[in-house]
């Protein structure tokens, strides 16, 4: 029997994502505020697949290939123009979202999916699949990166937090010699676990809760709402099915 | 009168360094594990000035050229080969560095102070001059950037702890938007000022201690122990006049 755990690490910027191994690891990019949330939130509401691309142009492309591909993103906490929906997690109840595509443009969780190499597998993570996520990654067996999208590369509170929530819940099932998992989980015991509330004075919040998102704010901070494992299959984001776990 | 504070930023890797405006700022330079903590003692006990040098060879050639110059550097924890002593804190008491001109090659510290551009002044800060190092700031009342060294590359919890001490003792006076100060800043208050014992499951204090440095590692988080400002004019760290503040 092999009682070696596996390592978990985390990577807090893409800037620094090439100091980190991800050849044959599980990697979870987070991006909290607010990709990795619509992510969850559209899988578990039905969609067939999330589409993640880098630009609006590539999103509206997308979008008149096929009748089925919803367009989302956002600039500035409004709808891009050209695109059809924002990327609020509210955007995409069952009654809209069942069965279809949603091509997603987002800046700095697609941008940093893109840049991940030779993964065993990548899945996304959000408080709203919080649960579902550790049970995959304690499943799985295999070494981990949590991997923040972080804001234009610079550090931020909020997806840091979500890592070190991850990290609490997998301790004694992983081992871990790296100071952003030690300094996660630091934040994660200061917010005793009331997430909003911790994360209202970061630079993420400030922001989008000046464009009138503070509902958005709330609903992603909200534990599995959205039970789900969101996987990188080719270009496309499904729901995991049980069965297909290694 | 002017009541606009100055604001105060954290880079936590200087593979993010790029992502701060330096131009005008005050930039501390943070290597608590060994070098920022190595210059504070040398230039309280006298060192005339410490020279930074990136590598071995540069440090051995500055060495040969005045008999004056100490050389000293650590390679894995020991003494680097040509050179004549490590870098520990402890290495250069008063009766020896007295007048003398410390060339000191470290890796991560040194490379940091060289990639900072334009800024109005750099200075070095480690435990053993936080207090120092906070005055200097409070009086100066210009931008600042606290650069973490980090470990090539990566984040570290010493100099992000370190960090954390001066927002703290700084609040009030600055204004910070940044999601990096808030971490340090949580961290410190997670080390309830006990900094060793909060160190001591970090990779950097494993690795050193490995080395049989542990009185090193004590020694660096001991408080206020070299009240001095190392100031870097030219190529030189130099103990600050307090008539030369701006």
């Amino acid at each position: 029997m092999n009682n070696i755990k596996p390592t978990i690490e985390v990577c807090f910027s893409p800037a620094l994502l090439h100091l980190y191994n991800t050849a044959g690891a599980i990697v979870v990019i987070i991006d909290v505020f607010r990709a990795t949330s619509t992510i969850a939130a559209a899988l578990h509401n039905g969609a067939h697949s999330v589409i993640p691309v880098a630009s609006v142009d590539e999103c509206i492309q997308l979008g008149l290939q096929d009748s089925n591909h919803i367009t989302a993103g956002e600039r500035d906490g409004k709808i891009a123009e050209g695109l059809s929906y924002g990327n609020s997690p509210l955007d995409f109840p069952p009654s809209f979202i069942q069965g279809k595509t949603l091509v997603l443009t987002t800046t700095n969780g697609t941008r940093l999916l893109h840049m991940v190499q030779n993964a065993a597998a990548i899945i996304t993570g959000s408080f709203l699949n919080l649960d579902a996520v550790c049970q995959f990654l304690l499943n799985s067996q295999r070494r981990v990166l949590l991997a923040c999208a972080s804001w234009k590369d610079r550090f931020n509170l909020e997806d840091s937090l979500f890592a070190g929530a991850v990290i609490d819940m997998l301790k004694g099932s992983f081992e871990t010699n790296c100071d952003s998992a030690r300094a996660a989980t630091h934040l994660f015991h200061a917010s005793h676990g009331n997430y909003l509330s911790f994360l209202t004075d970061s630079s993420h919040y400030l922001r989008l809760s000046g464009f009138g998102l503070k509902r958005d704010l709330e609903y992603c901070t909200t534990p599995n709402l959205h039970p789900v494992v969101p996987i990188l299959k080719g270009r496309a984001l499904l729901p995991l099915q049980e069965s297909a776990l290694f």
